[in-house]
Order: C-alpha cells, then structure tokens, then sequence
C-alpha cells in the first residue's frame, strides 16, 4: 500500500516499487519535489526525456478527512525552467490512495508522434491509443472517456495547449460531475505531459478499498472535529461557500490592491461588474449552482456551476484571479465575457492566471485595445489552432511580452503574477519574489493577515512585518500541500489554537506515527530547502527572487510602492 | 578630441563631456563594456529607459591602418539579458573617431510612439522626424538618407524588426555602396535603439579633418608595414579576398564540422550547391563583384556584391555563417534563395545567424519541411509585415523553439551558434559556451588553429590544448575589438612576431602613449572581467557557460562526442 509506480512513455511499460523508507511520510508536494530534485537533471530541458512528471496524492486524501483530497503535481517547470509543484482538486488523488500508490512517475520520451491514452487499474497500467481523442478539448476528452470507462473514473488530460506544449499549458482534472475546471494549472506541466504524448490519464480504483488509518477510532473522532471546524470559520463556512472566491473581488478592489490596466493602479471603477455578488446573482437567476466541492469531501465548497444568459452551463471553478486576469488587468467588465474566456482556458488547456496577464500584455503592446472583450475572447481562441498568435499568448506572458517587445511585464521566473499587487499586499509580494514556484500567492497567502485579518494583523501597506507571515506561510503551505489539504483550511486554522495539531494528529493516526508539531513543520522547510536546491543547480540566483522594476512606480489609490529591500527579501527562506 | 556624445531620447537632447582620464586609452569594445558596466542596471529589462545603446569606434579607428574602420556597439542584450558588445563595418566608426568622438551615448525612452532620425555633425546633434522613414527596410532607409544628406555620410538605421522590438533585431549600416550588408547583427541590439524610438542615425563627418596620431611619423611607417602583412599572409591576402568567407563552405565541410539538419551531422550532402567556390562563378558570370571592403581602407576584402539571375544587385556581405545557417542547417542547397533571405535579413533588420537556426528550429518543430527554401523565404517575410509568425521567427531560435515546443534548440544564453559543429572544432566549442556574449564565434575563433592551422595546430576533435586557445583568443579577440581591427587580422598576426607587437606600437603612435605588449594585453582581459561582471550582476551562473544537452549525442562523420567538462570551462575566463 505504499507503491511507487513508473510509467516508461518511451517504452510503454511499467513498474511498481515500494517506497522507501525515506519517502515513508512524504506526500504530495514533498514527495513530488523530493522525487523531482532526486531523479530530474536540474539544468535538462524540461521537454526532454530527462524530465519526468511526477503526481502525488497527499498523506491524508483517501481518508474521510475533509478537505484532503487535493493532488500534486511536480516537475521542472517548461515555464520557469525551476521546480514546480502545481496543485489541483478532482478525483485522482483520493483514488490513488485508495489503490496504494504514493506516487506515478511518468518518465522518458517517445520517438514517434502518437500520442496514448494511459489507464490505470488495480490489475496494472495500459498504453491504448489516443488517436481518437488528439485534438479534442478537455471537456470533450473527459466526456468520452467517461463514456467508455464510465462516470466515475479519475482523469487527468491535456488538451490543445499541452498537445502543442505551450509553456502555458495545463493538466486539466475531471471534477466530480465530469467539468474540466479542475487544473494544475500553472508552470506549464501539460507541456511536459504532451512532450510524453500522453492524452490523458484515466485513474480507476475499481475493486480497491478505502483508506484505513492505522488508528482508525482516533481518526475518526478528529475527522468530525476536523471538519466542524472548517465549517464553523466565517471564511471558510460562509464567505467562501457563498460566493466563492470571487468574494474577494471587492474585498481586494475595497483594498486598493487589485491590479488594474496591468498593474497600474489598485483599484478598477467597474468592479461592480465583474463582482462575486454579482456572480451569484446571475448564478441563482440563470439555476446554476451557487456552491460544489472540487472534490467528494469538500465541505468549504468554493466551486460554482456558472450557467450562461440561455440558462446553459458555461463553466466551474470560476476563481477570482480568473476573473481578475481576463477583468481588471484587462479593464474588461463583463462576467459572461470572462466566464467564457474561463471556459475557453479549461478547455484548451492553459493557465487562466498566466494566459489572462498575457491578453494584458497584447494590450499593452498595442496589439489590441484595452477592454476589448471580443478581440480577447479571439486571442484566446487562438490557442486552440496552433495560430501563430495563439502560440504567443499560450506561452504565457512573459513570452507574450517578448513578442510584442514590451518591457512591462509582471512575472517572477517568467510566471505571471496573480490578482493582488504586490505593493499594496506587502506579504503576498514577498511570496510572489520567494517562493521557489515564480509568482503564486497560493504559496504563502498572506491576504489572510494582510486583507482578511485571519490569524494576524499586518498592514498590507508597510513593509513591517511581511517578510516573516510570508515565510510562515510558505511553510505552512508546503505542509498543507504536503497532506493533500485544501488551501483553504488554513483560514479556520490559522485562527483556531488546536486547527495545526489536527491536522498532526490525523497524519499520526493516518500512518500510526508519533510526529511531532515540529516534525512536520521541519518537514515543510525541507520541501521549501528541497525545492531552492533544485533551483540554485538549475543555475537560479537571488536575482531570480525579485519583482519587476516596473513595481518602483507608485501604486494609487494608496501612494504605494515596493519597498521590501533585496536584502529582506533573501532572509524570507533562508534556512541555513 | 576626446568627447563622449550623450544624446537623451527622451528629451531629445544632447551633451558632449571630455572623456574622463580612465577612458583615455579606451576605444571599441573595451569601451562600450566599460560604459554599459558602469551606467546600465545589470537587472533592467533591456528594452527599459534605463538600458542605453554605446556606440564606439576603435582605438585605431580613423587612422590610416588598414582594417580598422570596426565599429562596437554595447547594451545590455535583449537577446541574452546580459552584456553585448555587437561589432560591425561600415562608415560610422572612421566618421566618429574624425569627429573626435569616443562614444555615443543613446540614453532614456521617449514616452510616445514617434520615431526620430538623429543627424549628427561637428555642429551638434538634431532630432529630425522619421514618420517618413518608419516602416521602411534598411536599403529604403539608406537610399533615402543618402539622396538627402549625399553619399557619403554614415548611417545607422534599424528595419521593421528593430521597430517591433524583436530580439533578433539587428542595427544596420551603409557600407561604402550604400548596400545595408553590414550588421550589428547580434544580440538582439535593434530592439535596443528601437525601444528609443530612433530609426536611423545619420554621421556626417564634413568638416572635420582627418585623425593625426600623436607620432606622425612613426605611424605612417607602420600603418605601410601592417598593410603589408595583411596582404602577404595566404588567408587574409588569397583566400578572402577570393571567395569571402564563403571559402570556409568547402573547408569546414570537409572537416566534418559543418552543422547539418540542426546539429545532427557534420557533413552536408549537397554542400557543392553553396559553396565559396559556387559562388564566386555565379558572380563572375552574372558581373557582380568578387571583393569589396567593409569599410574604407580595408585591404583584405571579404566581402562582394552577388547579383541574381538577372544580373541584378541581390546582396551583400554574404557570410559563411549565413550559407550555413539557411543551407546545411536546414537542408537548403540553393545559394540564389539563401543570398535572398540574406538580403531579407539585411532588409528587415535580423540577424541572419539567430534568423537562420530559427527558420531550421520551425522545421524540427514540423511547422515546415526540411529543405523548403520556398517556405523558408515565406517565413523570414512574414518578420516584416508584424505577423504573429514573424514575430517568433525574428525573436530568434531560443524564443522561435519555446513557441514550438521544441526541445532541441542550439543556443547558449539564448543565442543561437553559429555555423561551427562544436564536438568536431573544440576550441569554438569553448568559445561558444564561455564567451559573455552567447554562442559567438567571433569572440574565440579557434577555427585558425583547430581547422586552418594558423598559429598553431590544436586537434579540433580532441579536448587537448582548446581550452587554452579559446582562453587566448578571446583576450586577443577583445584587443582587436578596442582597437577598431578586423577579426581578420588575426590570421597573419597569429602566423608573425611582429604582429602583435605592430598593433601595440600603432596605438602607441596614435595618442604618444607607451603601452607594452603586456599593458594591451591586460585591457583585453579587463574587458572579458567587466563583461564577466556584468552578467553576473545580471544573474548569470556557470550554467549559462554550458552547451545544451544535444551536444551530448554522437556526431557523425568523425564519431565525436562534446567531452569538455564543466570544470575545464570554468577554468577558462578564470582570471583571478
């Protein structure tokens, strides 16, 4: 119950192994950047036969926990050319765990140019052909398969984008009713899935059982203290189910911190429109679905069904830097229009963070006006073909930025930066300058001390105290994510005395270990020592950890700049 | 006699300043690295108001000695993102130094689209408006510049590449007919002058009088003797005055380090179809010109006029590197469509090396077929027009490789290698990995030792010795690039006692200074340090000095592997 499994894509075989001993209670994103920094040359290119994907469920998905079935996803990254870890909800995680594998490793390259279809059962792993799905988006992939193996098997896909291995692309997951909206979204791993000529994954636990801790009672009884307490919290068990994460859009536009015109101001005068209420006005108006778990288990449920002016379903997992991305950045202040640009990304399979700031950047270059919701929908659409234009925004917006000659470009490690500026949310700046991933406020997000006052009081606006809720947590992530939990829980833990030793105590009771608080927060900072390891021998340096000049420029309506020296900034995850 | 030219484009102003005493003995290369080191933010984005162009001529430049007419041009790349120094013929480096001009200083960005042509004479500099010129290729620019200001004065100008900011842009200048052939070609640096919106400069010397080195006298006895032992050596007397650089098709082939099909073989098939020798016999017959100079008082005369079918002008400054790039690289063997998509190059304003590995990377990307020479010319079209497809194209091989997802891209810093396999010519091989520039022949080229057997005799298919030769003809390099000389200089002085020594005791003369051998000597290694230094503020590590895994494969027809290691080319530039 505690399998390795290699998948050779060159020589359509596989393998099981036992992990060894020191993998034992690693999972998810530790054991996929320790996987990764143990197996992958850090200076290869990452779409060759040298790198491998690595994907992970966490120590605790399979289990009754709530919240615990979220996927890792690791490899080098084709867009940051460093490790990445990019996390997704769905179905394949818990029914991993379920059939025992701590890990698949997709390894090598095949010569020719066929893509496979994998399909993974308790009896082994088949190659079959993927003739028939190549070419086809994600929804179109899921609904065949599901078709053909039925409604319940996890799968893991890539469409045009990944096919094309456009360092934008996705690795788009199967939701529990078959959307494509769950995805592992940004660093470009379904350019590493396509370079294998792998289609899709198909996940099948058919036949296995489920997860027994090894101290079931215990585990039990802190599953439903578990789960009362993600409910009980005001973020988690109202804000987020009600509107999503679109609630933040005037929380962080209230805040004078969401970026507008490519980051030019904080604040964007149309808000209104592209506002969470707003969207679950329409939501409720048209029957969709005002809140849905992104995976069976979920009790935050952040998720929607978005129907769209006909009453039809448009799309799911509408988050708010989505809506940010192709919104505000874009001075675009239309729900349906964005709603649709989500679905378009979903479907052809790219980054909606990174593909949004690139439509920016078009804008920014002149190549199209700002706000200009049908040319937007267009370039995105583009990716679909293998239209020049469409390879150029599918590459993400640091590669958009090169075409067009622009020099403002907000990226770290050529990783667009998401929905919060940085000099107006001071601790989700320094995340986006340290983590090892390029910028991602999911790393260490700092909105909750910073905005949300959730365990903590920083002003968002002063450097004081920043660089150090950023480094907390950045190791809190990593262990969040090295459990398989929901980012979101950190809102009801953060603020509750006993929320971190749960999640201890379940891990203990999971594996029928005695780990300490400290031993898994020891574990998180290897993840972080474990991932800038990798960076640093794939020739990154504390240049590599900064923002952007373009962010010395003053930020209204604060008067804000950025003001976080490159000294600070190097302390943040100095372990040594 | 000693000014430093800052022009401010954003205020569209100007200033002379005296050239401070640790400039004085500064000139070319060592001085545009001197400049861009101390005034240029290593982290700016290059295309930023911070990066600045420095344009210089060499020490020699101006003075009677043959071959010293070298122009430097210095930024920070935004090809690389670290420092260039970008060498070209042409008028502008004889007028600059006649104007007792040691540099130009291209500072700050104007905020709005305009672009401006900037004349310069001994009266000053005036911003006139380009609107007429903007768009035009560099042959429009030139003819119309000329009709305006006379034929002789010197122009700078930037195509449609340089105007989109491509990082492949090159920056053009008249040669003594008019003809754009000579380039700054490398490094991207017409995006540089284009971000500053300057189409063209014109250098008009009228008025001033010629250069009079210190020691007239001594000068003039030894610029007679340099002359001599250029004409008198085999290659620089016979060869390239013969056939061009063309004359290394046939050379380089039968060496088996003429790259083919992207770096799979080092022999091509059909290399009779493009050879020097090919060449030669089209000109004749068609009555274009076998050899011309560069600049006025070259002596070695490796360049041509090639006429078409017609007999027509078709191009100029026909370098092997070119003939390789858009033939054996992607399997062309048609010299007339390779001398068109030169003359498209020069035209447009791209490199023709980045341009050429670039059209060979969108065939192992599949988007054409090896050996389309149809297709091929389509495409290097398609970078004037601001096609999405002549954006990737004209952004060169490293960026033209993302946009296909291909993994297999012969670059070093991003800058693609030129036309010298480097598993069977080891010392370019060093050269390519280690010089701050990118993979540049020129900075090192141990052709003379691994291939022509000038000054010295390295095996080229063996790692023994190349180190050193790469070591020292990168600091030679460097002093031939201060001082305004031709590359090609360096084959007699290689192959003489006395070479070296000549060029120390002309610059000597010139400014009645007493430098050693010693003394030159230590201004090219610190030349190769503030360049170092510079990358290294910018973010370089030793894994930039490093050639891309394909080079691990086997090359064919010598069975040869790159066997140089990491430690070996750490060593090299290794100064301290």
């Amino acid at each position: 119950m505690n399998q390795i499994l290699r998948i050779d894509t060159n020589q359509k075989g596989f393998s099981y192994s036992e992990a060894d001993d020191s993998l034992a209670i690693m999972g998810g994103r530790a054991l996929t950047s320790k996987i990764v920094m143990d197996e992958v040359p850090p200076t290869c290119h990452p779409l060759s036969a040298d790198n491998k994907l690595v994907i992970a469920p966490g120590l605790l998905s399979g289990t009754t926990a709530a919240n615990s079935g979220r996927l890792s996803v690791g490899s080098k990254s084709p867009l940051t050319g460093g490790i990445k870890e990019s996390n997704a909800g769905g179905l394949v995680s818990q029914k991993l765990a379920r059939m025992g594998i701590k890990a698949i490793i997709l390894e090598g390259k095949p010569e020719g140019d066929e893509y496979s279809l994998i399909h993974i059962t308790k009896d082994g792993v088949k190659f079959l052909p993927a003739d028939d799905l190549v070419g086809m988006t994600n929804s179109e992939v899921i609904t065949t398969l599901w078709d053909r193996f039925g409604e319940k098997v996890g799968v893991a896909c890539i469409g045009p984008a990944g096919e094309q291995r456009l360092t934008g692309a996705s690795i788009q997951f199967a939701d529990p009713k078959g959307n494509p909206g769950r995805a592992a979204g940004r660093g470009g791993l379904g350019a590493v899935m396509g370079s294998k000529k792998i289609k899709a994954m198909v996940i099948d636990d058919k036949g296995c059982e489920r997860v027994k801790p090894a101290d079931k009672e215990a585990f039990s009884a802190l599953a439903k203290k578990w789960a009362k307490l993600l409910t009980s919290h005001p973020v988690s068990g109202q804000g987020l189910p009600a509107l999503g994460t679109a609630i933040l859009v005037n929380v962080i536009n209230e805040a004078g911190a969401m970026p507008t015109k490519n980051f030019r101001t904080g604040r964007f005068d149309k808000v209104e429109n592209i506002s969470g209420e707003l969207m679950a006005e329409l939501i409720e108006k048209r029957g969709g679905i005002i809140k849905e778990g992104c995976h069976p288990g979920c009790v935050i449920k952040c998720s929607q069904a978005y129907h769209d002016k006909n009453g039809d379903y448009l799309t799911s997992g509408f988050e708010y830097e989505t809506i940010w991305a192709f919104g505000a950045h874009c001075l675009i202040d239309d729900l349906d229009a964005i709603a649709e640009m989500d679905r378009l990304c979903d479907d052809i399979g790219v980054d909606t963070i990174d593909t949004g700031v690139a439509i920016g950047i078009a804008m920014e270059g002149g190549l199209i006006e700002w706000g200009d919701k049908d040319a937007a929908i267009d370039l995105v659409k583009k990716i679909k073909t293998g239209d020049p234009m469409g390879k150029i925004i599918g590459n993400g917006a640091a590669f958009t930025g090169q075409a067009l000659g622009v020099d403002r470009i907000p990226v770290v490690k050529k990783q667009a930066l998401p929905a919060y500026d940085p000099r107006a949310v001071k601790g989700v700046g320094v995340t986006y300058a340290t983590t090892p991933m390029g910028a991602d406020h999911t790393a260490g997000y700092s909105v909750c001390q910073n905005i949300l006052k959730v365990g903590g009081d920083v002003d968002p606006l002063k450097k004081e105290g920043n660089v150090e809720i950023s480094k907390n947590l950045q190791v809190a992530t990593a262990v969040l994510d090295a459990a398989g939990l929901c980012i979101f829980v950190a809102f009801p833990v953060l603020d509750s005395d006993d929320g971190f030793g749960m999640i201890v105590d379940m891990i203990n009771a999971r594996f029928g270990i005695k780990m300490t608080a400290d031993d898994v927060i020891a574990m998180g900072i290897d993840t972080l020592k474990t991932e800038k390891a990798f960076n640093k021998a794939a020739g990154f340096t504390k240049h590599d950890d900064r923002l952007p000049a373009m962010f010395n420029e003053n930020l209204g309506p604060h008067n804000v700049t950025w003001d976080i020296t490159d000294d600070e900034l190097d302390s943040t995850l100095d372990f040594e």
